[in-house]
């Protein structure tokens, strides 16, 4: 594994970081979402959209981010973002409170994705990185849709994770106090599929939207 | 309400735009954490922190921002983004795929909170916004804790939110294809408790944690 770069080495609390790509590649497979963030007119953004990995490129979609690409001519700076929050952290000080989650964050240039192959490819790692199997049954989109669509990547080459787990750290002298630590732990989970108004009867709701079902493992 | 500056305006599908505070801080209360936008050294960093809003004050945790604090003296440009995650839009083509969510984004000029009875009002106004009720339970931070932590503080001035709810929108022509559409719901859940290992018995689970519970409602 190659050293981290010193832009993206993690700085505060580094025994949380995470460098293997496995572990990174599991991070950004789960989000559903990421946070881009950019500059624009000298100033930060951080804006939500979706994203998916394909090998060592990750694609995000750009509708959310056309603030930015009205810039963007041979690349524009970005950081992506991806947190999973696994847990709410009670300690028995309010100091030692803290979060058990899973971020990710990929620091590199965007390039805008033109070639139509690469573009429409890049779409269907991301409705499959969303719903899997969805782009099996899901009308293909057009000519006329791709050329609407915006669609950026960015290279893994640097990237890394944070990741906090397990119990409160608590101070020696606070471990008698009465007062319950431990975690809540968090996810997110579906509920019960909302057909559309409009929907033909007869069709029924498809087994793949499970990823984040509550019986998953 | 005064009209949005032209630089927190939502440009991408306006329609889903909302300013008005009630609904912004809504937004920024429910969501268990941020990600802050700025820049160092001249390229965009986006990183997950928690937060929490004390009136027309947004709080950030500053403990992972060490990066940008470092060149903090007399306020940094931040974009303090949430982002709630309420669905998955199947629609019938790949294109109409969507989220439902809600996010804010607030815009400014963050300042480090220094004096000592703000920072103090700041922890307890972060630990409660995560945990309901906490603070009046847990060890309160000792001065040098105080000392530890860094707090910073963004004005609410310059903030906007963004709404998707709803259906998915499907073209005329793709009504009648075999294809369920609709919304998957999704949420944040808590699990069971997970005590700490070093608990004394005879400590229950105390009530508060329910923020996140699959029965609220």
């Amino acid at each position: 594994m190659p050293e981290p770069t010193p832009r993206v080495r993690v700085r505060r609390l580094p025994d949380r970081a995470v460098y293997e790509r496995a572990a990174i590649d599991a991070i950004l497979d789960e989000a559903p979402i990421c946070h881009v963030g950019f500059v624009h007119d000298g100033r930060p953004f951080a804006i939500p959209t979706i994203h998916a990995r394909d090998g060592d490129v990750l694609y995000v979609h750009g509708s959310t981010a056309s603030r930015m690409l009205r810039t963007l001519s041979r690349g524009v700076d970005v950081c992506v973002t991806v947190t999973l929050l696994d847990g709410l952290v009670l300690a028995r000080s309010q100091f030692h409170h803290s979060m058990n989650y899973r971020s990710a964050v990929v620091l590199g240039s965007a390039r805008q994705v033109d070639d139509p192959e690469e573009k429409r490819r890049a779409l269907t790692v991301v409705v499959e990185h969303v719903i899997p199997g969805r782009t099996g049954q899901a009308r293909a989109p057009t000519e006329k849709e791709l050329a609407q669509t915006t669609i950026l990547a960015v290279s893994l080459d640097e990237a890394s994770a944070k990741v906090r787990t397990g119990p409160p750290i608590d101070d020696e002298e606070d471990l008698g106090l009465p007062v319950w630590a431990g975690v809540v732990p968090l996810r997110l989970v579906s509920g019960e599929p909302v057909p559309a108004d409009d929907l033909p009867p007869g069709l029924s709701v498809p087994s793949y939207p499970v990823r984040f079902s509550a019986e998953r493992p």
